[in-house]
């Protein structure tokens, strides 16, 4: 730990009352409320993960959460079950049949991701919703299971007060363009290249 | 969305049985069980946000959660209204006092730092918890809050079956060194930079 001269501490402060000064000027700069369109892609672990704990925070202001699953579904997670503790409050839609490679029909697969976006456009529509999660729609729209410019455009023309996250690798760069928000999830170091299975509470 | 020929359905199912063979053998080879050091960093947004996603996945298993808050805390969130619904299972503590250009005083951030990271000790030693949150830790660590050797070790230490999530940006090489999964949250494109403000249920 570091040891705080009194000069040391002088100079902190002065340092800090000019970031706060920039700080407070951004942030007065910053006067648009609007509902975000939210991409969480990249190959790194975290982007469903922050989808839902996006949830939780929408939860916590006693908004109403829908979430729309366009590949999983088939397993049972934690997080499914934790949001159970919340009611009505949460709508929750495991549209998905499993993996492509659990599946192995690809017909199925385009007709479940066709059931999934017909869900996501009936919850688009229902204002009671603060927060829709479209949960692997990435995956979906890379594979051509859905027409990119109607759901691109479709997102784009959603409520002023509605926030949409939509997860899943390789993100559309038409998506990108119309999104608020983008993270890249990058992979520095995972697990699973040291043997370690996928674990009760971190991967389901 | 696509048209499945007889023919492009059957080299798509003979694709996805390779896959899935594939799949399998890997998914075989993993099989250690063991509580991870995981880092959230990078510039990008949901860092602790899919911390707390996977605090829910955890309470999905009726895992008990402990988060510690070493510089947010003073504000209040979404997440840790929300966290209330589960009662015991989650115990939280915002031991920061806000941003340092908040405090603007070192030596209070150095010392509230000293406190959480007593917390966060204490309550890796309890074996109630299954995951534990140090949320922002990374900064307290940036700023040499506290001895990162010190930190490293007693992280590596953790009992076996302890999944400890580490948040903030510019994460310690020493600690990445140390983690089992770091992500690099990147940041793509930001709602704040086109002008819009912190929002109830995305920012807090």
């Amino acid at each position: 730990m570091k040891d705080v001269t009194p000069e040391a501490a002088e100079r902190h402060k002065a340092k800090m009352v000019r970031r706060k000064q920039v700080q407070d000027a951004e942030v007065a700069q910053k006067t648009i409320e609007k509902g975000l369109l939210i991409v969480n892609t990249g190959p790194g672990k975290g982007k469903s993960t922050a989808a839902f704990g996006l949830a939780l925070r929408m939860l916590g202001h006693g908004r109403r959460v829908g979430i729309v699953q366009f590949i999983k579904g088939a397993r049972h997670t934690g997080e499914k079950d934790a949001l159970e503790a919340f009611g009505d409050l949460v709508e929750w839609h495991s549209m998905g049949e499993g993996f492509t490679w659990d599946t192995q029909d690809l017909a199925r697969d385009i007709a479940a991701a066709g059931r999934a976006w017909d869900k996501a456009c009936a919850m688009m529509a229902d204002p009671a919703f603060g927060l829709i999660i479209l949960d692997e729609l990435n995956i979906a729209l890379r594979y051509d299971y859905l027409d990119l410019d109607a759901v691109v455009a479709a997102l784009a023309a959603r409520r002023d007060d509605l926030h949409v996250v939509v997860t899943g690798r390789n993100a559309k760069p038409a998506l990108i363009e119309a999104a608020d928000l983008v993270t890249e999830m990058g992979l520095v170091k995972h697990h699973f290249a040291a043997g370690v299975k996928a674990q009760a509470g971190v991967e389901f």
